[in-house]
């Protein structure tokens, strides 16, 4: 977890007060007021860390771009502008075409306007996007109150088990997700609906496990999930339970919200609860702390 | 120009209908309306192509944030907010902290909060900017009418000129102008008030000749410089007239806009015309043709 060391270094250097800074750069996005509320993010994905093998351009430019609209979703802000820089490698430059075009067709679903780009030429395929929203109710992860359920938009763990599929010499059709690993859905229209009601918020990018000790520690809660509630079903199909829920609790790219709210939607797998930490619930009753872990990369 | 060829695709695709873009993927900047006029732009920097050898970590911090600033500056907005990516190689995680102080300083200066970073790891260091700013009056490259003066708001040159002495085996105390290189400073506040009476305006990254060509074709009209308007003093010290002639045309890295006016300031070096194309009147009368090429990378 290096990196989390370097954006603890980050964060204390660029803290800032100014009227016009609400959130600065602590959470999935920053809020500023510049007479309206937006959100802004921005996301790098790069070749070796963050594309698997076989992904075809289109996913790629998809990718690049869905990565920064599930911050936006994470916060609950409506997707305005995106802007990106490209280094294309030799390999890309005949792609580049179908990358900008997976990256267009998901903005017009979306009606994002791409207003800005900047493409050079390097070793390695390299992505960093930039998006604004508009923030409504622009809900961070330092809202979480006692009572609040625990919720996720969705099933857990899908990206990372078809990403070892793929490692295990499986091809692109024969994996069990492969929407989940090449092309997944930014959950915008859930964020929005979410941050009618949510505490807090924040999209699940490197593991459940890691967005929930991120909320408990901003909110100042601790946080109980049940492991009866957890569904695996679309795991246990392929891998043994125990892996089957390490997979939903540490693994990420899933593009999934998760969310305290008093009105539980969508998945309720825990609550709010006084105190500190992330902890686990077993079927047998036992009480099990959470690890601060995730499958970060490729 | 590689490069400019894949622009143009991306801005065939990414072109948008839609009242609150007012400026797409076209100028330096987009001017976006969100009820207040924000101008976006992106700049990303890599260390093979970007960085001088010898550039302290302070200084890559300064050059990813002005790089940016600059193309602010270019369209007359005033800068507010900051996001980067950074992915770091080895030898740069122990100078992460020195990088983002240069960053935070120029930041300072002009009052500009970082509110954003994505941090990661990779065989090489590269940077990707995303600055907003505020367009009261934006000053994109269309606007040239004839009868303009052409201005730009220094000497041109000196940071090719210094780079050539440095490849050339030359230490960095000992090259001509070492802030040109490695801290140039953005022309921040001389766009804010060069765009109160500027037709056209956009800051030089690849070299004169190339944005006087984007200024020329944005426009619909053709753009006179002369020789002997043009002061090479700060060059010929170093190298030879016909060098230091093709330096001041042809290069870039100096962070100077240049801008057409009825209301010439800083260097007067033309004047835009009918017609098409970019042209130099040499000392001795003849007409020269001004080609579109620059230095785009070191």
């Amino acid at each position: 977890m290096r990196e989390f060391e370097l954006i603890g270094k980050a964060k204390e250097l660029f803290r800032v007060e100014r009227k016009d800074v609400i959130v600065g750069i602590d959470d999935d996005c920053a809020l500023v007021d510049v007479g309206t509320m937006l959100a802004l993010t921005t996301d790098c994905l790069h070749e070796k860390t963050d594309f698997p093998r076989g992904i075809k351009p289109e996913e790629v430019g998809h990718l690049a771009l869905a990565v920064n609209l599930s911050d936006l979703a994470g916060c609950g802000a409506k997707p305005l502008f995106f802007l990106y820089t490209i280094t294309l490698s030799n390999r890309w430059i005949d792609n580049f075409e179908r990358l900008l075009k997976g990256m267009k067709n998901l903005a017009d679903k979306y009606n994002v306007a791409i207003v800005g780009g900047d493409t050079d030429f390097g070793d390695e395929l390299h992505i960093s996007g930039f998006a604004i929203g508009k923030a409504e109710r622009f809900v961070g992860r330092d809202g979480a109150k006692v009572g609040d359920k625990i919720c996720v938009t969705g099933l857990l763990g899908k990206a990372q088990l078809s990403l070892e599929q793929l490692m295990n010499g499986l091809g692109r059709d024969e994996i069990a997700y492969p929407d989940s690993l090449f092309k997944p859905e930014p959950k915008v229209e859930e964020g929005l609906r979410i941050a009618e009601h949510a505490n807090s918020m924040t999209d699940i990018s490197d593991s459940l496990a890691i967005s929930l000790h991120q909320i408990a520690k901003a909110s100042g809660v601790g946080i109980k999930i049940y492991e009866e509630k957890i569904p695996l079903d679309h795991l246990t199909r392929f891998v043994d339970y125990k892996k089957a829920l390490e997979l939903f609790l540490y693994s990420g790219g899933d593009y999934e919200l998760v969310f305290t709210s008093k009105k539980p939607e969508y998945l309720e797998i825990g609550e709010v609860v006084e105190g500190e930490g992330v902890w686990m619930v077993r079927r047998n009753g036992k009480v099990e702390e959470i690890e601060f872990k995730g499958y970060t990369h490729i």
